[in-house]
């Protein structure tokens, strides 16, 4: 096999996983309206490698000739790097502008994990890469849907997983018996995890050798004994259209993920108790995500853009200067963004087994300049729309003949613009960045894919200095 | 009289007012749970008075020793403005932050029209300047609750009124009779218009000659035939005491406010036509009106420093280098809008009539300070608290038996903080920084009292540069 | 006596003191054209206390009825502060912009001591309090100019006094006998030494008790033994009118401050072994100093300021809106300086022996503010200026009869205004901010009385957050 | 021929050119100190076209195998738009930071002239093309060094050039003959006119037909009878190599170049009256020279962050988390910069007669980037170096016995490090970021190659919107 239809996903996801949602256990996935709309978002990633307009871009053809999700193909080359930003690029659009992840975050972890293993392999650790590359091998044969679960619940930040008021802080091995090693522990905001039918667990940070039960990476079936989701209740929206005609339909859903002494198979196991290589997988993963989550930003940014600019158009504030100045500074902001993504991937990096992750200073100063700036952007796009983004009526009242003819007389902007589309595209910006969806997406802006401190420490710590030491030491006649 | 109970403010909106919501009629607004919800908000304006210890502030007495609501009080000095200022602070604490704003603008109103009156009654109209002093003191004998509608629809806002596609887009006079002046338009986002008695009515903008019908300023009683309000539906929350901390309780209301044709007895006008004005009663307002938005900022920022404190302490990163930077920048924030507020005050300039208003450069930098760096502080707040502020459960899931155990286990902080506690602070910053509420503070900050764009060329026009200018002059020998 | 003339301040300076200048020995820093000029420059402090219009600001009446400079009145109150602001504010008007400072930071000290002196006299530390007093009222009395040496210079900043490569990195008591201290050390970028009769020596941070040798503090007349001042050569200006019209007379001038084994008679000891008192009085001082510099800070922004609208003007942009943009943030940029400034003097604490000292969160932040945005408004001044700034002709150029008809032909800008006029305006920015002095004054922004990290700390630390935090946890219901 | 030597470069210069310098003709330009310290400078370009190791980055074989100056190869595809980013870059380093500039801007007119004459000629006007061509290969031929002369003087710039107080605030056409045109007027700040063999003349902004004498563009020697350049005096500074490690030895000169009335022989003239094409001949030259502008950046940029380091490192700070900080912002500020430069070749767009231009929106965000940034990267980078950078000793006091070992001692920063390399570092910072030079950069940040104002509208302008509409449009179901 290689690539499944829409609706052999979603069958997939009726499997009886352990899902809880304001309260209650969530029995079939595929029924409850919230998981449904989610599940009906991130099937557009199986639907359009169908399209044939995106069949090239979306899915490749391996030696054999079976073609793939491209998802699931290790970058070589600064070619397949770009292919695949394009690729998360249009799978986002296909979202509009929300990413799907089901399979971006969860290759991510297959690159990094199988980079770490050849590491390991090479220091007599033989175990882990032919599991991860039969792992990988059935993952795209299968054509499955995958979430990464990395963060730990971390408790009093200040410490280190072994000084906690209780050593479950961070996910760790608690046993291990002949079947495999059996894992405690939660994970905060898994993005997915509720979509997918893999779930890959690393460590969210270096270790020391105190810690070396926290040092574990695996999978499991999403619906695994023993593990629990419980799906986070905010910036759910209603259906509405008019409303919310973005987060209506397509959101982002993440879980509180619980592991109950959860069993997994040794064939599972990709690490366990290789401290020395906990910061290198953390890290190794977070470089290539950070490129993923550069990508799929793009199409939201765009968004902006051009919701800004229909508005501007319709409030007939277009040649206004401080528009101008404004909309040249979201035009900024979108190419600085995408030239730093692109570039990391024209100037990547190779990594153990030949796997190439895309420049890191790179990836990750495209991912801060687009978290640092955001809600500078969203304040011009919320500035040029004006006011009435949060006063203006419901679409019942536009319905009621006592007020719906007062509202398309009086909500009008420029001529020739009908009122409804003037307050679609008010709904538009308000749906994407004042309103339920809005906060988390600022929120996603600045902690998804690692905090901003983290990205200011790689930047510093990745960048190749000796060049520039170089120079300004023979300009300033060091030692002369 | 001089002073209503709470319970006398509630029962005067019993009185047939027009509103709409999500396309119904609301009949009695002290019975819709949204609209009795704002009631119970801004009905803290009335309790407060009568508070022991808040009575002094929110209240004063006249010369004939009766009790009024200090709101009311035209200011004569530092002290008057500061003492507003203060009481303005104190009933938006009592809303948890939330400004009440039903005598706050109405004031603003009233004292911008008297010295506006009193200039025209120096050119020789002379009804307007005792008609309004009547109207004030009515006001204040009921102890009204006021709105003011201000913001024309506006259509194309590249062209002015008479440009428009039709004329209607700014509010205007359509006829005058024995009774009084007829009036047609709409106003946009009217705050607090459903939980006013009275709604003022003023000119958005100057106004040339061929304009002269659209200068026009009154004020209505809320159920004034032919007055409908379209209450917007946006931003609206749960009452969950849990998840909505705040705007569960305290949250604004506007209306799309429509006249259709609505008849405006003579003693109620108080500019009709007087083009040459307009421009001065918009300014004049919006100078009392920014004194007063600095002055309700305060105690939202205040939960803002507060709860990045709190927030920081909870999860164990108070001592983070990169946390006492962003305190650093909240606390300067915060100090920066309130030294500008207060210095306002204390250099105010006199206007016709003997009235104080606060210096127009200083309140309009207070505001324009707050409102171009709300979204940086918001980003600096929502950072410490972390992505767990829209990946967290509900309610519903820590009393699941199922799952409360874990969620308690797994959710907690710095050791002896309440893991509901922790999830409190984590929804109080969500529920004002990263939600519909969040949305709508934002665009509040940006749009409400005058855009952005307009504070920079008020503080241009009304900054007294000739001291400055003489002494560049001398420094650089100019003339020499 | 009580106040000196301006050539009895000349006069006082010829007494032998060491200092170096470019390599050689300045005999008479009277003579030296370089130091002359600073000399001028400072004289102005003598100079404007004598005239009618600025005697009652610059001066005050002892009960006695003697008048002293009012820079020695020990501030008690909020009216004491606004005045003392009000005079460093006029002084440096004189001072064309530039700071004198040869009483400001020296009664800093004198303040900042006293009430150190008192806490430590509490303590049974009887010998300080007595002799600071007795201090203070010579400097009075023979109405001197003082200048302040703080800074170490440090060595590895990363290491404490004791830890360093050598001892003498922070400056020390070397010995003790009956006369006195014997002390050792450096002090870096001494403002104002060559032109003070006396230098007064503090801790620069907080110490330890095993650095309690470091813990010292004392003053000593500006030439005595084993004291050397080695100025630096950098930022100086040619005298021309023309192209330096501010710099080419008022300038600030620093020492590298060596003591080599200095003898201080024991009734000029402050401070010796108190370890517990260094960070006391470094900090303390600061705070008194911090206010001087927000106060010294505003006559150079007014030049900022004037200069960008008429720069303005003169090229005929005033009216594009990005020069109003611009010169609205300028604005801005000044009421917040001031407004802080103000605020903090009036809502001032009061330290032990009933000093009235700014309050340190509004001084810091005033402060900070200037500091954190100088660049920012530099760059708006150089944009509206033009490149012009630095690619002009010499005064020689316009004097020439080859070129200078030419000049003044091709370099008018709008018409009525002289070429030379344009030109002066266009030197005095380029003097201010894009040459030797304008990179003094960006440096000084940011280093001067504290460096950015430490007024943030001392931002944090120095709030007042109880009620803050209070009305958090109220409207959260923590523990509810 | 083909390639200069250095010793051909300086003796083409001694010429008789008419050049003013503070007021005195300099009758050789290979003499006056100034000059030739700036000629040595310039002259690495045609040293390092001699270095085996450069020799294929900066030249270029033609078809017949004659290598020429690669500066004059026209750009045919991205390839030789990055070659020719890391020529300038290359040269730029050869002169320490500092651009050469007497190719790069030449030829970036070459290139824009020859793509709006393939333009005029497919409209008829077929004089232009071929003399541009034979112009182009005869500079290539002669490898000469090139000025551009574009900016006018302007006077009131809210006026055009018709409509000043006199008719040559802009150049223009005075007359026409057999021989030639002649023109008049002045271009203000030409760069490295007096070390230009050729100088080339554009209009500096787009022309209505009123101003069809000023649509005029041509190239003249620089010895050409009539032309005047007066040389800019600011921002010279001593040759010390230990006090000006930078700009002792390597700085831009710029000039104000008068036109008195200078006949231009027809085969040098490219536009004459061709109104229509002025503003595209401005626009497109300012296409190129804005890349050539970001890539002669980066050097400079370099040396910031480089000496940011290394100052971090010596002076025993490189660990503080604020230090971090700042350093993350300076390499993200690099990365950004560089970045959108090489995409701007990358993603090219083709010009009339096949020349490959920079994407316009990348090169102008790429120049924006930097110009609106660097003032603050300027504060992190002294905030880093510290105080003494403007409060140091001299030279001459290092060498005088009387403080030389005290400075020794006590300006020592980490162990290890000499003191002199320290305040060699110090030297190096306030050289090129506090002094005359610093100044200087600044404003060239700015100020050269095109105003931020101008490089916001041609963002907004060029960007191409359309996919962003139409993906906006659909998502906000506009028309539905």
């Amino acid at each position: 096999m290689g690539l499944k239809s829409p609706k052999e996903y979603v069958d997939s996801l009726r499997d009886e996983r352990t899902v809880f949602y304001r309260g209650e256990r969530v029995r079939d996935v595929t029924e409850h309206p919230v998981t449904r709309r989610a599940i009906d978002h991130v099937a557009a990633d199986y639907r359009i490698a169908e399209e044939p307009a995106q069949r090239d871009l979306m899915t490749y053809a391996d030696e054999g000739g079976q073609r793939h999700s491209r998802y699931f193909k290790v970058p070589r080359n600064a070619e397949d790097l770009l292919r695949r930003r394009e690729m998360i690029e249009a799978s986002t659009r296909a979202g509009h502008g929300v990413v799907l992840l089901i399979k971006e975050i969860g290759t991510d972890f297959l690159f990094a994990m199988r980079a770490v293993a050849t590491a390991m392999h090479a220091k007599g650790k033989t175990d882990y890469l032919p599991r991860l590359e039969r792992y990988h091998a059935q993952c795209q044969d299968r054509d499955v849907a995958m979430a990464v679960a990395q963060t730990d619940v971390k408790g009093d930040r200040s410490l280190g997983p072994t000084e906690q008021a209780h050593p479950d802080y961070y996910l760790r091995v608690v046993s291990r018996n002949k079947d495999g090693i059996v894992v405690r522990g939660a994970k905060a905001h898994t993005t997915g995890s509720l979509l997918a039918n893999e779930i890959a667990v690393l460590p969210t940070r270096a270790l020391g050798e105190a810690d070396r039960d926290y040092a574990v990476a695996f999978a499991v079936p999403a619906n695994t004994r023993g593990l629990k989701m419980i799906l986070s209740p905010f910036s759910e929206s209603s259906p509405s259209e008019f409303h919310h005609p973005i987060s209506g339909a397509h959101k982002i859903q993440d879980t509180l993920t619980i592991f109950e002494d959860v069993l997994v198979p040794w064939d599972r196991v990709f690490m366990d108790g290789e401290w020395q290589y906990a910061g290198a997988i953390a890290n190794t993963f977070v470089q290539f995500h950070r490129f993923t989550a550069a990508s799929y930003k793009l199409p939201w940014i765009d968004l902006m853009v051009g919701a800004a600019m229909l508005m501007a158009d319709v409030n007939g504030i277009a040649r206004a200067n401080h528009v101008r100045e404004k909309l040249s500074r979201l035009i900024n902001y979108r190419e600085a963004v995408l030239a730093m993504t692109k570039m990391s991937a024209i100037q990547h990096r190779m990594l153990d087994g030949g796997i190439a992750v895309p420049d890191p200073v790179l990836s990750n100063a495209a991912k801060f300049h687009f978290a640092e700036n955001y809600h500078t952007m969203v304040r011009h796009v919320q500035d040029i729309a004006g006011g009435l983004l949060v006063t203006g009526p419901a679409e019942e009242d536009l319905a009621n003949p006592e007020t719906g003819p007062a509202i398309e007389k009086y909500l009008g902007g420029k001529q020739g613009v009908p009122t409804r589309d003037r307050l679609r595209l008010m709904n538009l910006i308000r749906d994407m960045l004042a309103s339920e969806a809005g906060g988390y997406h600022e929120i996603l802006s600045i902690h998804a894919e690692g905090s901003l401190e983290t990205q200011k420490l790689t930047i510093v710590r990745e960048f190749d200095a000796k060049p520039l030491l170089d120079f300004t030491r023979r300009c300033a006649r060091l030692g002369a």
